[in-house]
């Protein structure tokens, strides 16, 4: 089925084969999830060279023919058998790679497979929203407002808790941090008690699908005061999202709000992101994303901002877009 | 100092600027890890591009000039605008980063970091011996081998037990396995009591360091006689290196050994790798590797027969090389 999809569009291209070598594509188009290197080769007859620590699970998983690999000569022998001139990579292929083809073969970088990842189907959405379910129920569990562990303790318990709720793991380095450390978007939770604010961003792993939230729980005024605004741009950017619309226009309308409050330079990321097998993939509400939001997407909202050497607040949610968007699941904030 | 060597390198391949993006990378020259993109650029006077929202941690960490990341045509310009033409970039650059570079450089691939990372300084090899004592006193503690609790519950329990012991997180997904699932070089732990043997590979981060070790329990006469083999191929690869010779004849002593005993096709992957801030780098005692080892050197030595369906072992040291190599820990087999 996906196959298909980019055998037409590879056709269109007069590209005779797709290279893939990133995990969550090759999982996302065999069902086979490479713990080690792999080439998988969309053509006629797709093709994936599994490492030999691989092949165990490569045949047990792959709905894909899979060969053992030996070296990239054979590989590329292989190709040339076959008659390949016209050989597309993804934009993600390591340049080492690419330069043990670039001689045998006419090469152009292709998105085929994020495309087609930017559209969910109903079972993909299915593992996401149970991701996020998982995520939120182990969040209130976790209850990190009454603690006093400190914040490495807290993050970490945080992930057992998503764990023993049915998460294969956490979908990316929980960020669960306080006090001044919140005005680093991406801080490292450390060895101290709580202060304020506390800022939680996490997400589960549920079936190999992400789930990504954050919260802030504000104390002081002025805390109060900018996570009044956060909140502000985060619902007015999730009621501005319908398909159609270009991702930077959501941005715009999120960063405007921010703006309006002067706090437009302490908005230092952008608006959201989409996700799936991966915790980052496209499109994103940034500045320079030009792609037409379509039904079907999953994406981030997550305005923040950040007072360096004071507090930092944000506020995400991940949407699932239909005629409008819908919040997935339901933390309050 | 590295900057030095590394402009010493460049000076003699005539390269006048050459790119970095990967986080280790960036770190070993300038203490700065990204946590976003970044580009640093190692020249007379080298720059580091960092995203707006790691600002204040690229300020506060980073020992070269950083200057905020705008957009790549301004990145072009300014390397235009100091008269550069040759450009070198790391093996793993991206395709569509070096896409962007191309038409405006004379472009080559050069290893100068990796060379570099090769030969560990004492700090560093402190930060792999303090990962690595973490790690065993860990699972020491975690005493494996007497637990009633399911494969994903002790795999966390283990990461857990590193956290309190210093660890700023483990160095890579820990394995934590057992029955048939062994045989699987990759596994991963699952929600079900231990069967026989045990399979435990894990490591913990210290200061940005990994440490990596394996060991297997065994149980019925089988798995004994497997591992006795193991346990040779081992230990005579570890009393085979010494400086001057090529980590391709590691793999072969430890490989030969297994093959005398009619297991060569069950060892399904190479002797070992290097660690230092990624869990995996170069050399690697591998079947193509002809890299000659070099005092200061950090590799591990991971011999493992695996028989499918039925149970694999594995037991893996990792080894600080002076005038012979030296077992890094203290941890029984």
């Amino acid at each position: 089925m996906h196959i298909k999809n980019i055998l037409k569009d590879m056709e269109k291209d007069n590209i005779q084969a797709y290279l893939l070598t990133q995990f969550t594509n090759i999982k996302y188009i065999s069902d086979y999830k490479p713990t080690s290197f792999a080439f998988c080769v969309i053509k006629e007859n797709p093709i994936i060279y599994a490492s030999q620590m691989d092949m165990e699970i490569a045949n047990r998983d792959s709905t894909i023919e899979v060969k053992e690999y030996e070296k990239f000569e054979v590989m590329i022998d292989d190709l040339k058998k076959e008659g390949i001139k016209n050989l597309a990579i993804e934009p993600s292929l390591v340049y080492s790679t690419y330069e043990k083809f670039k001689d045998d073969f006419k090469i152009e970088s292709k998105n085929y497979i994020d495309k087609q990842r930017m559209i969910k189907s109903s079972d993909e959405l299915k593992n996401i929203k149970k991701a996020t379910e998982i995520a939120q129920t182990s969040f209130k569990q976790l209850d990190v407002a009454n603690r006093s562990e400190t914040e490495d303790v807290l993050a970490f318990d945080l992930v057992r808790l998503m764990i023993e709720n049915g998460a294969s793991g956490e979908s990316f380095d929980t960020i669960l941090v306080s006090g001044s450390d919140t005005s680093l978007p991406h801080a490292v939770p450390q060895p101290k008690k709580l202060e304020t604010p506390i800022l939680v961003d996490w997400g589960a792993k549920f079936n190999g699908y992400c789930s990504d939230n954050t919260r802030t729980i504000v104390y002081t005024e002025k805390q109060h005061e900018i996570f009044d605004i956060v909140l502000e741009s985060h619902d007015k950017a999730i009621k501005a999202i319908k398909p159609g619309l270009k991702c930077c226009e959501i941005d715009k309308v999120s960063r405007d709000i921010i703006k309006e409050y002067g706090y437009g330079d302490n908005f230092i990321h952008s608006t959201g992101h989409s996700l799936g097998l991966d915790i980052h993939e496209t499109p994103g509400f940034s500045i320079r994303d030009n792609t037409v939001i379509e039904k079907g997407m999953v994406i981030t909202v997550e305005p923040g901002i950040y007072l360096e050497g004071e507090f930092g607040v944000r506020i995400e949610d991940t949407v699932s877009i239909g005629n409008k968007a819908k919040i997935i699941g339901n933390l309050s904030i």
